[in-house]
């Protein structure tokens, strides 16, 4: 690598310093949720508060602006390494879009978005669409006027494209349309399969009651299958509990939670399997671009891609439970004795209609997110409007998913993104499973034994070549690019229609 | 409260800042000793190092100097009232303290420290004092050019005064020199007269195996019993593990640690108690003072005071022990069913010489203190060198305590306060038990049914007086002034000595 010129040190020293607060930042945040005694919380948001605005102020920090250009243009600038350019790039645009939206609406849409989740609550709690319905008109109206500058800044095609590639860099609504209609047919189609199978699968065996203290350990043992290791000298990672599992930290230092019920066993199991696929991730980027903007996730669609490997891909497959049943028997003593492996193989895999995003199987998980794609892209381009929005979605139930919404806390104000300003985010859900089948198909060639080895206990290939094919390129390439890199061609839905069918076709005999 | 002048409020907003700033990195060091996976150290000393800065540059805002003379020099500076003026008292101390030594010094002080540090573990492990010693020279250089700075600033009378003022406001050496000898001549006193005893507590009793999940509940039986709450949605505390325990944290969220060992159990009960009483103080300071310097406590030996009165005076009571040592059999099965009550407080109440600080028993851990203080005061007067160290320590260790030290490790470097720059801070220890005598003293004549109580089980009565006459006072007065306050009259060890002697000539029948 080519001595970097010095304004470029400079500027990566900079960055450096906004990696170390945001990610002491995520210690602040994660206590909150896991540790933090209840009468802390008041004092808490002060703290987010004012560890955010530390971190604004150094992400908008004009010298970053100054030497930005000064490197940009420097003579030397063609001696920087693809990686140096591309931190560059990635600093840049950063910092455009921390910069280029006017203070005033930022802290205008900041308070909005407090108050409309608040109202949220209220208005869920109570069903009543109409309570929430003022305040959302308002924060969409302020996402839309910084969509409306963000796309200039962007050069995007549409306002809301511009809010997509916040989380899906240079990802359009033109091409998630055109993939997301051949995956809502494909779906659908899949099914309506399964609905018309005989099969059924008995999935009161998963109800049976396991005690908290012994699904604490099943979830320790999942997390050493996958080598994220919470127990050793060595350990960057552990594992905390949570009503909504999340992953969060940096490098050597990755947290996930979870959470146990007891009467639903997968609840940990799955989410364990979950988030330690986001962790893998997160601790598996390359150690030598810590600090560096290349040094992170590629996008939230590629995080998710490999969330739900480990869970679907992996955890879901019959392999794995060839392997996993017997400790599950032995772990829950005489509770799960009489399965066998077949039963429950299809009990973990039941397909079935559903009104709830967070509760869907993985044939029809992507319907739920297709429609909200949907809703959010017409909105964003004015063909609907806010109050239309319920009815539309219920709509889109009974057509995609077959269901009828019996009213709006279950329906279109189930999930808290909108209420939280999250709009361009959605797809990245359904982008992550498109790339994870794409991912699969590609890694079978390279390990076509893999299933095999998942049977015996050993993930060590797998994660192997997640490592290299997939973290180890960090943010080096945006996804589209990057899905090119590791399979040699764009995105595509087939792959992972591909895997759904084959699996499901198993599992209800079509 | 008069309405404050505007520079006065903009500079407790700034004020205000730095708290809730100093609150967070509380946090994030807390989750360093208690929760962090094992490979995060290097990142958070990262983080620690940021938040560290990040709190520099905001106390010395060159900002806050200028609010702080036009708030000083206002016509309507006389309209403030007293907590007003406190605060705009303690602001400049704190500004001064941080702006007056060349940022050269600062920098290469905590260089050292660090260097120091590293450097005594080392040379403790090795038992090798040499090694240890041109580095602790350097620290000790660098601190003593700071002393001469600061002595200055703070008009104090030697170096070293200076030094102690930063944890013990106000207080000199000439006095603490004073105190310390009379202190010092009771304690040999009430040594000697234990010593001559016939009576020797079995203390083979303390050492039986109580598992450590057994023990967690006793800790928190103990913690319920001075209203430290963990558990409710009230609650505002948390205990967890370390080696070494602490308390941190800030108001409503107040975290206590404590250390489990299966054969010593005294270890969790006394921890527990100890920081429990450090806990109360930080949990029942005004909470209108929130966020300004008089919500915080009065001095470091005043805090030190809270928690070996609840630690000593109340815990290692006989009352107390009526109390809890039933609810400690019940807990502990058949592992103390024979233990009668005389004999348990006895046995946790042995005095006895010793070479290590932080196991002293009440009588002699004063003396442990004092030697340190003749020590550190000498050095810092120029009357002996770290050289000479070693030698004087040995020889105090066996004038005051009559033990031999055999090596540096048990003797001179055995604990880390030189070598991580603490100076002035030893002496704070001893009054804070000079303090609690004078306390203890004056509550009794408030509350003379205080022991009957405990041994009901009841310390609202002790808690409730301890709120009202010591911790509600916050920073508002200097220590010497705020003793004043409480008991009416100035420093004094007597009380402090009348208690013990009352209370070890029973356990051992002088």
């Amino acid at each position: 690598m080519a001595e970097p010129i010095s304004s470029y040190k400079k500027l990566l020293e900079k960055v450096k310093d906004i990696f170390i607060l945001q990610s002491a930042a995520a210690i602040v945040y994660w206590d909150m949720e896991t540790m933090m005694p209840p009468k802390g919380i008041k004092l808490r948001s002060l703290q987010l508060a004012m560890l955010s605005r530390i971190g604004h102020r150094m992400s908008t920090d004009p010298e970053t602006g100054i030497l930005l250009e000064k490197t940009m243009k420097h003579t030397e600038y063609d001696r920087l390494d693809a990686v140096q350019k591309r931190n560059l790039y990635l600093t840049k645009k950063h910092y455009d879009e921390q910069t280029k939206l006017p203070e005033k609406l930022v802290v205008e849409t900041s308070k909005q978005e407090a108050i409309t989740v608040d109202t949220w609550k209220k208005a869920k709690a109570a069903k009543d669409f109409f309570m929430f319905k003022p305040e959302l008109e308002k924060l969409v109206d302020l996402k839309k006027k910084a969509a409306e500058i963000l796309m200039k800044v962007k050069e995007t095609a549409t306002p809301y494209d511009a809010l997509i590639d916040t989380f899906e860099p240079k990802m359009t609504s033109e091409t998630i349309s055109k993939v997301f209609e051949e995956l809502k047919e494909g779906l659908i189609l899949l099914l309506r399969k399964c609905e018309a199978s005989s099969k059924r699968p008995d999935v009161s065996i998963l109800k049976r009651r396991v005690p908290i203290e012994i699904q604490r350990k099943i979830a320790k043992s999942i997390a050493e299958f996958v080598g994220y290791d919470i127990d050793s000298k060595k350990a960057g990672g552990r594992i905390d509990e949570t009503e909504h599992p999340f992953t969060t930290g940096y490098y050597d230092d990755v947290r996930i939670t979870t959470h146990y019920y007891e009467n639903k066993i997968t609840s940990a199991i799955f989410s364990t399997l979950h988030e330690a696929g986001h962790a893998l991730y997160d601790q598996n980027l390359k150690s030598e671009w810590i600090f560096q903007p290349v040094g992170t996730p590629c996008s939230y669609g590629f995080n998710e891609s490999q969330s739900r490997f480990v869970e679907n891909m992996v955890g879901r497959s019959r392999e794995f439970w060839v392997y996993f049943l017997p400790k599950l028997k032995e772990l829950t003593g005489s509770v799960l004795s009489d399965v066998d492996l077949d039963k429950f193989v299809r009990a973990v895999n039941q397909v079935k209609q559903s009104k709830i995003r967070v509760e869907a199987d993985e044939v029809t998980y992507c319907l739920h997110i297709i429609l909200r794609f949907n809703l959010e892209r017409d909105l964003f381009a004015d063909k609907i409007t806010v109050a239309e929005l319920p009815q539309i979605w219920n709509q889109s139930y009974k057509e995609y998913l077959g269901v009828d919404v019996e009213n709006d806390s279950e329906g279109v104000m189930q999930d808290t993104h909108w209420a939280s300003g999250l709009y361009g985010y959605f797809p990245s859900y359904a982008l992550g499973n498109i790339y994870s089948g794409q991912i699969l198909a590609r890694m079978e060639k390279d390990l076509p034994e893999w299933r095999n080895q998942i049977s015996k206990g050993n993930f060590r290939d797998v994660k192997q070549w997640l490592v290299k094919n997939v973290h180890g390129y960090g943010k080096l390439y945006d996804p589209t690019d990057l899905v090119k890199k590791i399979i040699g061609e764009g995105l595509g839905v087939k792959p992972y229609l591909n895997y759904l069918h084959e699996k499901y076709s198993k599992l209800y005999d079509f």
